[in-house]
Parts: C-alpha cells; sequence; structure tokens
C-alpha cells in the first residue's frame, strides 16, 4: 500500500534518502513502479534516532510531495538510523494516529502490505493484545495492531521470533474465520541499533524488498559518487522499492526471509510463521 | 469538555444557532463561562438531517473560530434538526474520528464530559460491544465507545433504556476496576426526528444543560427578535451552555434527568442508569 | 495543472458529478488520463449556488479521494450550478486560499493551465488590479489574480470582453519581460445564472475542455441511463477532461473559443486577447 | 496578537523554552496573562540554526497545544539560537505562509503586534518592496511584508537602521491614508549570530518585552535550577510574556527601545522610526 525506507550507518541528513535521485522516496510519492499503488499519498512519516532515548516521530496527513516542515527536517536532522515512511491507504482513515513508522519505548515499526479480511478478524486479534499494552494503541491500522501483539509475543527480547508469532497468530484467526491469504507484506522493525526486515506473504507472493550493497564494493562500483565516500562502511539502506536504477547497488530480499542489519552485522534468515500453541482467543 | 447545541423546528440556517448572539456556540470555542475548559478549540462537528435518508456530518479538527468552510456551510445549509459540537480535548488524539457527532445509521450521537479511567475500562467495554458492530467504531473516543454500547443495549429501540443500560454497564466495569465517579457529562441522541438529552453522572454533579422556552411564550417576551417570529411553534434549542443571556429563553434541565425533543413533545423524566443483569464481561 | 466541472441545469446531488463512473473527477484526482500531471492531489473546491444570495465555496488542501467532508457535502447539496476543481499545484503553495474556485460578489471562477514566469510579471500584474478590489486578494496564486484582472477589467458587465482583455494584459506584460507562451489553460466563470468556458493558450495549443451533448439527444441514445431522464432538458457539464467514455456524450470545445451555457442558450464563440490600448503599467 | 520567545546561548534543547514551566510558550497558547488576546490557537513556528547554512523553520495551523509533531521536535532538537512563535489571527488567513518566523536567506523574523488599517494601505507598501524580492513573498500577513521592507531597506547590513526605517515607511505611508497608530508590537530578527529585539507602538503603548537576568546572577540567585547550571554564561531569553513568575529572573525591556543580544554581548538602545527621505510611492 506504501513505500518505505530504513538506513542505518553513520549519521547523514535524512533528505539524502528521502529526497535525492529521481526515483526518491518523495519521487514515489507521487509515481511508484513496483507498489500496489501508484501514488501513496494518504500522509508520512519519519522515525528517527538522536540524542534522547526514545526515537523521534514526525507524522502527517497530508501528501509527502507537498508538506514543507518534512522538507526542513530533513534537511535539519542527520541521524545513524531512521524509518521512513509514505502511505496509500486502503480501508483505515487518513489520520495521524494511523500513519507509520508505529514506536512503543525505544522500538520503532513500519510495514508495506495489509491484513486480508481485517474488519472480520480485528476483534479477535485484539483480544490477544496484553490488556497493560491495549491502552496505548492510539489509530486504527492493521499495522499498528500487528505491532502490538508482536510486542505481547515477545518483541523486545527477539524481534523475528515475535513477528513469525504475531503472524502466525493472524493467519490461525483468519483461518478460523475462513478469510484467505491474510497477511501481505513488508516490516520493518529496530530498537535504535539493529534493523529487522520482513519479506512475507501467506499466499507466498510478497511486496518487493530491496537493500543496498555493502559500501566498499560501491565505492569501487562508483568513485565519484560523494555519499558513498561519506559513509560508514557498514551503512545500509533498506527499501521497498530501489532507489534510483544503478546497477549494482540494490540486492533483492528473497521470499519468506528477513534480513538483519546492525553496526556489525549483516544477514538474511529464513521466515516462517509460528501457529499459536495455544488455542486461539476467537469468540465463539 | 466541549460544548454542544441541537436544534429542532422549522428548517433555519445553521449558523442562526452556531454564529449569532455574543455567546453562540463558536464565540463559546474561544471563552466558554460555564465549561470545565475555557478554550474549546480541538475540532468540531455539524450533524445534520436534510433529503437523503442518512444525516450530514461535517467534521473538522480545526478551531470552529477559524474554519471558513464551517462558515461557508453554516451559511447554506438550511435544516428542521441539527446537532452542532466543539471540542476540547482531555486524551484522546485530536482527529476526525474523534469529533462529535458521531453517525450510525440514521443516528447521531454527541457528549460534552467524560468516561473517568477510560484507558483502564476501555478494554473490558470494547468487548461489550456487539462484534457485528465492532469493525464500525472509527476512533478512540470515550463517547463513540459509549455510543456504540448504547447502540448494542438497544438505542434504536428504545433510547433512554439503552442509555441508561449503557451507563450502567460503564458504572458497573469501573466499579469492578475501582474506578471512582466513572461518568459525567451531558448526551444528545437522535434518530431525526425526536432528540433525547441526558444530564447525568455517577458524583451527581453534572455539567450543565438548558433548553429554549416554547416559541408562543419566547414570542410575547420578545415581539422584536425576528428568528423567534420565523421559526415554527415547536422549535427548541438544547445547548449545554445558554447562548447569550436573554432573560426566560433557558431554561436547565435538571440534576439525573433527561428531556425528550420531538415535533409533538417536550418533556422531562428521570434518568437512572441499569446495571447489566448479567455478569459484567470483564477480564479475570 | 488541475481538472474541473461545472454543473448548469434542474438540481442534482454534486456527487453525482464528483463520485459517479469510472473516471469521475475524484477519480481523476488519482489518475487523469489527460491532464498535464497524472496526480491532481494538492487540494480541491467546491462552488455551489443556493438559496443565500452568493454562492457557497467549501476549499481544502486534502486530496479530494481522501476527503470524508467533500463527500458527505456532495451527498447532501443539491444545486442547479455548481463548480468543482481538483488541482495539482505547480509552484504556489498548497493553502486553502490558492483553491480554486475564486469568489467575487455573486462571482466564481476557476481554471485548469498556468500563467508563465508567473514570479516575473506577477508584480506588474498586481498593479493593474483595481486598488480597490486589491485587498480582497487572499492567496498566491496566478489564477485568483487573472480573476481580479478580469473583474478590474469588467468581468461583472461583459464576461467574454473581460476575460479577453485580461489574458491581453497578461501577454502584453510577458511580451515587455520576454516571458514566451504566457497564458495556457481553460477556464469557467460563472454569475450564479450562465457560465462562461474559455479555452486558450498563448501558444494555440491548448489544454482539453469538452461539454455534454444536449440532454433530449442523451435520452434518446442512452434510454436506460437514469441521470438523463431525470434532468432537465437544457442540464450540461463542461469538463476539463471527459467523464466516463460514452459514446456521443462529449464534445470538444475548438482550440481559441469559448461557450456560453445557460438557461436558455449554449453557444460556442471565438475567443481573442486584446491588448490594452493603454501603455501597460510595467516598472522601468 | 500572539506570543514569541527567542533564546540565545549554549545549545539547549528547544522543549526546555517551549513547554517547561506553568506559564510556558504552550501553556501561554490556551490561556495568556498579557496577551491582547487571551487565546492563541491559530497556529505556531518554530526557526532555529543548527549545521545547515541556513535556520530550519517548522510551521503549522494548528493550535500548538494539540500539535505532537512540535512536541517531538522540541524534544529531539538542540539549537544555540531558536525563534518560537505562536498566534492569534486577527484578520490574515490561518495558513502555513502567514505564520512566524519568516525566514529569508540566515535571517528569521517575527512579531507580536499588527499594522494599523493594513487592507488601506497594504498595497502602497508593496510597492515599496525591491522588486528582485517580490517574488518571495508567500503569504498575506502584515509582518511579513514588514519583513520585507525591512530587507528592502538593509536588513541584511544594518537591522535596527532598516526596522526604524520599514516602521517609518509605514508611519509616513498611514498619515498619506489618515490612517492613525499604524505600527503596535515587538519583534525579534536574526541573523544567526546576534538577536536584535524591538518594542515600539506608534501610539507610543507598546506590547511587553522581557529579557532575562544574566546567568551568573540567575545561578546565584536560584542555586538548585539545574537548567540555570547548564547554560552557558551567556545564555538569554527575550520573550513577550514572562515564562513562570520566578522573582529576578525577568526585566521589562523598555517602551521604544531594542536589545541586541549576542555572544559577546547585550545591551539596550532608543528606537526611532525614520521617515522615508524620498517621497513616499504612494498611488496618486
Amino acid at each position: 500500500m506504501c513505500r518505505w525506507l530504513a538506513y542505518s550507518g553513520s549519521p547523514i541528513l535524512i533528505q539524502e534518502a528521502l529526497y535525492e535521485g529521481p526515483n526518491s522516496l518523495v519521487g514515489q510519492s507521487l509515481h511508484s513502479h513496483l507498489g500496489a499503488e501508484p501514488t501513496n499519498g494518504d500522509g508520512f512519516g519519519v522515525g528517527w534516532y538522536g540524542a534522547p532515548d526514545t526515537p523521534g516521530v514526525f507524522r502527517s496527513t497530508e501528501p509527502a510531495w507537498n508538506d514543507s516542515n518534512l522538507r526542513e527536517l530533513a534537511g535539519h536532522i542527520s541521524s545513524p538510523l531512521f524509518f521512513t515512511h509514505i502511505r496509500a491507504a486502503i480501508g483505515s482513515a487518513v489520520q495521524q494516529t494511523n500513519c507509520h513508522p508505529f514506536r512503543h519505548g525505544r522500538w520503532l515499526f513500519m510495514h508495506n502490505g495489509y491484513i486480508n479480511g481485517f474488519a472480520t478478524i480485528k476483534r479477535d486479534l485484539v483480544l490477544a493484545v496484553d490488556p497493560s499494552l491495549y491502552p496505548e494503541i492510539r489509530g486504527q491500522a492493521d499495522t499498528e495492531l500487528l505491532f502490538f501483539l508482536a510486542l505481547t509475543l515477545g518483541l523486545e527480547d527477539d524481534p523475528a521470533a515475535a513477528v513469525e508469532r504475531a503472524i502466525g497468530l493472524v493467519e490461525a484467526v483468519a483461518a478460523h474465520h475462513g478469510v484467505p491469504n491474510p497477511f501481505q507484506g513488508t516490516i520493518a522493525t529496530t530498537d535504535g541499533e539493529t534493523i529487522w526486515a520482513f519479506r512475507y506473504s501467506s499466499e507466498k507472493n510478497s511486496r518487493s524488498l530491496f537493500y543496498t550493497t555493502d559500501v566498499p564494493t560501491l565505492r569501487t562500483l562508483y568513485p565519484t559518487r560523494q555519499l558513498f565516500q561519506e559513509v560508514s562502511d557498514n551503512a545500509r539502506l533498506i527499501v521497498s522499492e530501489p532507489l534510483g536504477d544503478v546497477a549494482g547497488v540494490w540486492n533483492e530480499v528473497p521470499e519468506s526471509t528477513y534480513g538483519i542489519v546492525g553496526p556489525d552485522r549483516a544477514e538474511i534468515r529464513p521466515f516462517e510463521p509460528k501457529a499459536p500453541t495455544t488455542p486461539v482467543p476467537v469468540r465463539a
């Protein structure tokens, strides 16, 4: 439904990732090539880490291409790890509380995709959220609920396992209600140090996900590109759609896998939802 | 938290009730005399009945005093029954989906007040909403949830009994969680023919509620007031705070009562919440 | 830059023109076929005539496809003459005061196109506005200024001549500054009785403009279409891009002409800008 | 009309000045004690200096007390020099382009007050703006025009003299049109190094302006206040209304004077508008 981007590396101005190049994320908000909807004009969000303990989050319901405040912030805030997201709403209201990324403590979470049959299965999913977390749900988006399910199921301790359990729960509840192909999309989450990026769909035909080649290789390939000279060796972009079509820069994350990107690691692992071991809390 | 107004009678331009006079509802949005908060700048809404089956609803998060669209609509839409509401948010986000009035089919619902300890008891109250109605909840406001509880408990068949049951349920769930004085406020609801307006608080110290003297008497008292000459004999305004301080116009709705105003009736009855007869669906 | 629609005839709900059909105006806001920009997401406006002396105007900076208030109004307001406009901004800010249609007294004015080199020639054009009208300019859009030039040059007395003089002035000032091809676009203006719709560009390669076949013919062609049965014989839509691709419905307004549509007339005449006879008030 | 605050000193989080204390600037947006209007809910703006050449500017039309994005930015951006402004509009539209502070290159400019009879004299004042600067005017606020007059009259070379000339020009044009008491208010402008803050009104009854006692004295007076221990010796706040009522902190800027605050200086000088020496460019 949407487009997103995650950066980890030495601090750069957010605008380097948002506005530079012909297929920049903001350019994609007007005409995406690979997205399911060509226009992503239903709001946007930026989450970034800096000196304070919790990340900053700036979200707006305006189209990203119009927003002068986004341009100002992106031009003045440098960060070693940030998420940006542009939204094409399908169903839930266009309001700040439905914009990604979502935040809980030091964690951010964003998604390109959907939960199928959400109106049918939402109530049962809400019941599965830890009651102590429940009051923190501020909007009505499927992604926010998925985030709180993952938090309930251990996101802060083992992010990959928690997302596997959360999507497994979605699939189990959906099966109970006869909803086919319940989950679709790519997800990114982070604690401010490491990024986990997932590509999965129940029908095994998932939305696209890409990551950049390592910086030393990029420097060799493109010795005149200044940004590649400036950023640290371990810098990475993870994106739902490539920014620019420079050969050798973008690598696709395979179907049903997830990537882990941190200061000292960058690896890809298989992803498999875990069905709940206890009975699903569906209503009779 | 808020200020509201309900009109029933021969069709008048909405602006007659919104902007006329020194203590008009929009004037109150800047400086209310009796409201708990002096400024009501966190959005507004108008719901009105016309030719279509369902009422129109116009809601915005801007302060009412600024909104040029509100001024245009109020100056061009005539209606025999309309609700207007200005909001001072206390807790829930300033977003259209939290603005009053709320609508379901031909019904409108609005509120000045709050559910105390809402974060604590919200989850149990959500569980009590009819699952078939649950997907229609669009925001996160306490009032919207109260509306859906009343719908679940029979609002469309017996509005007064349903509101008594809904507030009785709120009080029962609150008692279970040790939340004191759970309900406060005044409520208006309508099916487009009749208005029911409630004044109640668990602590029996409720926010104010007023209704106008009958029009024939007003015409005798104020023979030069053009609006009184124009509207029908059965026209009534019900408001959370008097508009203007004209002697003889405003009558207070007593504590723990509700009024019924329709084309052929205007009466006041006692209000008493009804505790649920079945066990409250609270979590263990 | 934009898309617009003008309706004259027996009263219809605005939604009939805005939302019905696969290529409705709101559908066009997401993906226009003939427009210069595929996405028109930078605000919209509706102007309509009803009982009050001046038309109502509802304008918003949100994308039209998102705006729930637009949907409510369009579903509740019937009008015998209305303008609707969706905007793709090119240069001026996305703010309500730059949204079309613009209003002065009983007149409305809207435009799809631009004044080339506007930053260069704006100051000289502003100087040509009648000083008594000048304080009414509320925004910074080229179209609003063109409207005030036309008002200065007699719009209320002879609309076609005034628009010819206004565009003639724009071309003269542009020539003085060496700005090529200064005017591009289609314009609609109305006094609430008659609509004047212009198609012209300095380079004689103007944006598209269409009007509907007369209703009696449409009824014969499409006997099962309910809307054609309901509207009056003299009903007309004028649009910047056809709504739907129904054969025989749409007729193109020729290059460098304008149409006049009123209760008793529908004709097309040649359009030719008139250069000012007095010296252009350009700065030294 | 408004409330504003300017900070210069060692970098602090913007929230320290915006949200801390019972009479913080955001608190004042809901109920100002000394302002001409009690509610300042018609937008706000923040301008701050950081690593980039030009200051960042974040402006919004929402009430400051509601804006979650403002809270995020204020909690994540540290700056050695920033302006914040909350607006109570009187006449011009509530839109981002009318929100303070205004920016040109490295300069910021904001104002609490008004130009009297602005609709009458605006056109003549616009004529006095340097034509090369004219296209940069984005809104319709009196303050933005005053800023461009000051830029035309040398703000970047001699700020105090340019503001004296700009207000002198306003007074001369107003006199020509018979407008009394044309200027009222307090102004702050900065190049990112030094702040100039003016208090003046044509009627010599100007809105209030205050600055803080020097930090070494404040540390002696309030040894337990952590903020006073953290900021540099030369830190200063300049405000339109004191934040909090701590004895010894706030000093009033006298009528018809201006202050200069920079890393190495803090002084107060007399202010006197300078009438234009050439004929005022008023229309016949």
